[in-house]
This record gives C-alpha cells, sequence and structure tokens, in this order.
C-alpha cells in the first residue's frame, strides 16, 4: 500500500483556533479508494519547521499532501518552502495566472498583487485546478516522494481531492479493484450492541470484509468494506444477512454522503403525499427545527407548536385542565391529547407529541430526569411509549428529537418490529 | 518561551473518523498561560510509529504531551512505547492499581484484566490523576524532556490539563505573570469588519496587547492578552477603549467558557421578570430550540409556533388572510400580525416574528433567498427590519435565529444604536 503522509500548515491550527477537519476529510476520501494516512504533522507557519518536515516526511514517504498556506498572505510559506526543499526558484506559473486572471475576472474584481503571489510557485511544478478558489494547488517531486500542496479552506480542499488527487492516486496505487466501501445509516442501536448481535448472530462473518461504524449523533454510520476479490463477490449476500439483521434500524443506504434524519423522513412523507406536525414540550422545537433545516420541507410541514408551559398545552393544543392536573405534564394522557390536538389545530396526517424531564432540574422520584412520553399516530390510531433516556440536557434532546422522528418513519414504512431503544429503554 | 510538542495516537484519528478537537483544547488551555505548541504529530496506534516519534519529539522538546493510547485495549500502546523508549520495563504502579480499584468499586464493578492493563506502567514513572476516568495519565523525563501522558477521553484530558498539566507547566516555565488573558463574546461585527474597525479607530493600540479572535458561529470569540507587565497595567483601559467602540455589539465577558446565545436572552429576561415567544416561519423552530436547549428556560418562555405554512399563520397567530394575500408571506405587515398573534396568543412580554426565504427555491425578484423580515416588540410597540442575509439555507437560518435572539437582547438592555448587521444588510 502507498505510504501517504499529511502535512498540515497554519498558526490556527497550532493555536487552538481552529479544529483541523480537513484530514479527517481527507482520510476518509482516501478510505474510499483503500489507501490510509500513515502520519500527519502539523506546524505553524514558519518557513523552518516547514522546510525541515518537508524533507523528514517526504524522504519516508510515496505521497505527501500537503494542505494550508497557498494564501495570499505573507504567513501563506508553503510554495517558499517547497522552492527551498527541492532547489527550484519561485517563478510565475502561467497556468496559475491563467487561473487567477479568470477568477478574478468572473466575480469583476481587479488583479491585486496578493493574488499575483498565488501565481509565483516553484519553477516546474505541475498545476492542480482548484474549481472554487482563487489558488491553484501544485505537484511535484522530492525524494522520490510525490508531494501535492492543497488549499486549507474545506470546501475547495474536498473538491480538489476528489476530482483532481483521488484519480492521481489511484494510477499511483497498486491494483485495488477489489476494493469497495458500502456504508448506511443506522438509528437505535448503537455501537458496542451493533458490534455484539454481529459477532453473535453472524459468526462466519468474512475476514476480508471489514465492518467498521461512525457514531454521528444521532445516526450511526455503518460501514462494509471489502479487501479481496472474493470478499467484492460474495459482498451482495453480506450485505443481504446484514440488513435483515439491522430490520427497521436500518434507515438507508449513504449515496452521495450521509443524509440529516429529517430528510430521511422528509422523502418518505413526499412519497406518500403525508403532512407531519409536531407538540413539543421537552425539545422545545428541536424536531420542528430538524424538519426545516431541510430544503423543500414546506411540502410536508405545515407548522407545529412549542407548549412548553402547562397552560400553552391546553391553549395551543386543547390539552384538558383536568388531564393535566391528574397526571401531570409527562404523562401518557398529556401526550396523547397533544398529538390528538396537533392534528385537529393542523389538518396534518401524522403527529408526535412529546413531553419530558430534560433536566438537570424537575426530576422526581416517580418520573426522574430522562423521563419521556411520546404519542404518534393519526386520526384513527395514536400510540404511545415512555422512555427513560440516560445523559445530560443535550443528550436527551437530541435523542428524544431522534426517536420522535424515527416514530415517524417507522410508521410511515409500516415497521411491525419493536425498536431496540424502545426494548433497551422503556420505561415500565 | 518552553518548546511544547504534541503527539496524538489513535487509529480512529488517522481513519477521519473522528475530528480531533483535544489538540485544540490543549492548545487554548495553554494559550491561557502564555505557552503554545510548537508542533503536532499524529500516529495510528503503531507502535514503531509510536517509539519513533516520541524519541525524535522529545530531543527537540522542553515538554512533549502524548495524548491517547492509555485505555485498557490492546491497541493502546503508549505505556509499553514509553517503557521501551526510556528503558524503564513495565511494572505495575501502585498508586494506579489503587486508583482504578477506587474507580471501579464506587461503580460496583468487578476489576477486571483490561482495568489492570491499565496500572502497567513504565517503571518509576510519575502518576497524573485522572478525576473522571479509569486511566490514570504518567509523566517521565527522557532526553531532559518532560514527557505527559494523558487519556483520548476529551472531558477526562481537560480536567487532567486544567488540575494537573497546567500547574506543572507553570512552575516550568520561565515567569509569565504578565501573561492575562481576557475573553469578550461579540455579536454582530464579523472578524475581519472588527480588525479594521479597530486598525481605524484605535490606531495607536499597543502591539503589547494581542488581539485575536475566534469565530463561533453566530458569536465572535474576542481575546486580549498582555505579552507584558506594562501592558497588564494598561489593559483595564484598552479594555474600555474596545469595549466603548463595540458597543451593544459586546454580548458579555467570558468567565467559564462561552455560553450560548440562548443563554444570555435567558438571563436578561430572568433579572427583568420577563417571558418571550416566537411566530417562526423560515427558521422553523430553531429560535425555540436555541432558548429551550438552556436549562431553567420555563422561567422565561412557556411556549412559541413554528407557523411554515400560510394557513398556519393564520389558524395559530392570527394573521389575516388579507394579509397574507395582499402583502405575501415575506413581509412587515405579517411579521406584524405573527408577532402581536404570538403576544395575545400566549400573554408573553416580547415576542419576535420572522419570516423569510431561506431557499435555495422560493425567491422571486423582489423577494430573493436571503431575504428576511423580523419583527420584535411587545404590546406597546413593534419594531420591524428586513435584512438580506447572504449564504446557503444553513447559514441563512442560523444567523436569522441569532438576530432574533439579539433583538430581544438588545430590547431588554435598552439599546439605542444600529446593529452592524442592519446597516450593512437592511434590505431597502
Amino acid at each position: 500500500m502507498l505510504n501517504i503522509q499529511l502535512l498540515l500548515t497554519g498558526d490556527e491550527l497550532m493555536s487552538g483556533d481552529i479544529v483541523d477537519s480537513n484530514s479527517a476529510m481527507i482520510a476518509q476520501e482516501l478510505a474510499n479508494i483503500g489507501l490510509a494516512i500513515k502520519k500527519k504533522v502539523t506546524v505553524a507557519d514558519d518557513i523552518q519547521d516547514l522546510i525541515g518536515e518537508i524533507e523528514r516526511l517526504s524522504s519516508n514517504a510515496d505521497v505527501l499532501i500537503i494542505n494550508g498556506g497557498l494564501g495570499p498572505t505573507i504567513d501563506d510559506l508553503t510554495a517558499e518552502a517547497l522552492s527551498q526543499v527541492s532547489s527550484k526558484p519561485i517563478a510565475q506559473h502561467p497556468d496559475a495566472l491563467a487561473h487567477i486572471t479568470q477568477w478574478c475576472e468572473k466575480r469583476g474584481f481587479a488583479l491585486n498583487k496578493p493574488n499575483l503571489k498565488q501565481t509565483m510557485l516553484p519553477s516546474g511544478c505541475s498545476i492542480i485546478a482548484n474549481a472554487i478558489g482563487s489558488a491553484v494547488g501544485f505537484g511535484l517531486v522530492h525524494n522520490n516522494c510525490h508531494i501535492y500542496c492543497t488549499p486549507g479552506v474545506p470546501a475547495e480542499l474536498k473538491k480538489m481531492v476528489r476530482d483532481e488527487i483521488i484519480p492521481m492516486l489511484k494510477k499511483q496505487s497498486p491494483d485495488t479493484s477489489h476494493h469497495h466501501v458500502t456504508r448506511f445509516q443506522v438509528f437505535g442501536v448503537g455501537e458496542s450492541s451493533l458490534q455484539k448481535i454481529v459477532d453473535e448472530e453472524l459468526p462466519d462473518w468474512p475476514d476480508d470484509i471489514e465492518l467498521g461504524f461512525r457514531a454521528s449523533m444521532p445516526l450511526l454510520e455503518l460501514k462494509l468494506t471489502t479487501k479481496t476479490t472474493k470478499a467484492l463477490a460474495s459482498k451482495a449476500l453480506w450485505i443481504e444477512k446484514i440488513s435483515h439483521l439491522l430490520g427497521d434500524h436500518l434507515v438507508a443506504e449513504i449515496v452521495d454522503g450521509p443524509k440529516p434524519f429529517g430528510e430521511h423522513v422528509q422523502l418518505l412523507l413526499k412519497e406518500q403525499g403525508k403532512k407531519v406536525t409536531f407538540a413539543e414540550s421537552c425539545t422545545g422545537g428541536m424536531i420542528a427545527s430538524n424538519m426545516t433545516r431541510v430544503a423543500g420541507s414546506s411540502a410536508v410541514f405545515d407548522g407545529s407548536f412549542v407548549t412548553y408551559a402547562n397552560q400553552q398545552k391546553t391553549d395551543m393544543v386543547n390539552v384538558s385542565p383536568e388531564t393535566l392536573n391528574k397526571h401531570g405534564a409527562v404523562s401518557q394522557q398529556v401526550v396523547i391529547e397533544m398529538a390528538k390536538g396537533a392534528l385537529a389545530k393542523t389538518g396534518a396526517d401524522i403527529a408526535v407529541a412529546v413531553s419530558g424531564v430534560a433536566g438537570p432540574d424537575g426530576g422526581t422520584g416517580e418520573k426522574p430526569v430522562g423521563t419521556v412520553w411520546f404519542a404518534w399516530g393519526d386520526t384513527t390510531e395514536i400510540k404511545t411509549v415512555c422512555l427513560l433516556l440516560p445523559g445530560n440536557r443535550y443528550y436527551f434532546q437530541h435523542y428524544a428529537t431522534a426517536v420522535a422522528l424515527d416514530l415517524v418513519r417507522r410508521k410511515l414504512i409500516k415497521s411491525k418490529q419493536e425498536p431496540r431503544y424502545v426494548k433497551e429503554r422503556r420505561k415500565t
């Protein structure tokens, strides 16, 4: 396998003023074609540190990806460092000049001095196209190592990695045609539970299909990677087996990046021409916000209620004061009335109502922090469940929101299976 | 200044499955006492890579902080690597054993084999207390470099850095008693605008008080660091000058970590014994969600409306169909009626109503994507403004939410100043 190393540069990366997400993105893109980063070094914008690390890393690696330092300011030192390392003097690169001239023209900007700095590159280097930004990337070979210099702006970097660097790496790589990644989004089974279920239920899981997980609250990403030609041939079978095992916990295969949960629900609602509404107490608007973050939500969502106080449960969604008095706001009876009221008031096809104790205060012996009632259904049938969710307020609200969306999803796909989160967290 | 370097270890850091936020956190904690990280290297859980980097980094640094690899599994190799590098054999450390025994007892767990692995450390090392987790940290000196090994779990690391490592570094450091950091949260002025304003309005800003920024949507963090004893003496004066310059854009000084915007608004509402409500169209529940994410919000918030469709604007908050018909949903008249309706329906003291075009679809020549009307006020006075916000749907919703909260904040502090976001983005 190619020995690929990564050198990141930027004062802001060393000061803690920004968190580096670029290297994780590069690693994920490489993983898609079966490659991995062997080592990663981060330095400030310091010419001596840059030169030292370029020299050292390039002498051990087949490929060195340098990220950052291509900008127009004097802090941006990548071209200078490469020039010194490779003894190739800095000169204006005609392709870089053509790129930036066109880039400025498109935007109606005059070409200025900082822009021109971005055209001054080690002579003889090759240009790597930047489809978005003003700074081209560039490549050269030093110490028998292919060095690719890339911009720090995440969107520019992502496009450059996908469209330019990955194809170059594929050419350099030994055959990895057996390497194939399939990803799924899963809700309601944790990473460790899922590994345990696979170990128990599919003990003959083949070694050459690697199972990986990536927690991305609230959904879990499940990744199957084939490592051999044999694995590639049997992959469909194992996908079928694990899909069967996951049942309705499997939300969708990931095609072009993972989708937010609200988008999966929106797609199902659109398919069925249905609208949804919510009556939210402890989630305080988070469910509605998760639905409406996705473009196109007006086709499936007209509006909803945040009924935080008891009086608002009565005024907004017709919960009777007697019910509130008798059972308390966090009760089966109240969420049923909330759901019915939300349906009646909005005319939506499906409603979810949520009332719980998000904490840190407000818990009682009978209804401790983490207790949450859900009611969901339509005008013909309302179902309910009470869960006891672990964790702090942040986790509680996010998880309760995801459960609400999942209950809608399961209703839409007419699921007959009991979700694991109900099995494991039902408050009896 | 101490030459401090950082070595991170973990397969999950190299695979892109998690984004490293630990190193930014360590850098921020160090910056608070005037120290910085010089270089950062990340490697997978590979004993040879670890040994090589520990040897190399420790020979150049005064301090090497190693993060990760202290866990109970066979992938956790930090102790083994340190043992080999320093030629100190692995042995059970009595303090580590005492810690984990107590840790397990507290939780009612039996001490198991993986736990015991965490007590096997290079002989003669010193223990660094872990107040939260099962794995103690440990330190030793090699190549005349102080090496501190820390856990990968962020909460455990943070506490260990603050309570254990920072005091040790202070002892090792030359005098930095002049070093003092003050941080503020600012809303409504961008980083580049703010730097420009300071350059123009405070041209004699002293070199030995460093001005730093940290974008953390939607609020901007402003950081003043004193670098000399003279700077420390004049700091109060310069804080006064920049506070005056910022005016009501200055939300608060950061005392124990930055607060979410909703918390600042909640505090003001509590002080004044007032309640707030919202009628949200394009923000789709995000404003309510931002208020209720903060514990204690029930004291200042009873409930609110997500009126996404026109019919719901009428049904939920009494917007007249004629107004909608005549002016359209994204109009001054409609947001005024939404705000009035929300006040009347909930009895809150203050309401904000928002209606806009979040995009990517739905824009027109007259009301392009990014157009958003706000109405805010109480039963005696409702004000309005229309902004044109740049960026995509994600940015639009987050920024519109922050503006809504800021309008409430400014009303509560009785601000007479026009915010820059109104000056710069008002749609005339």
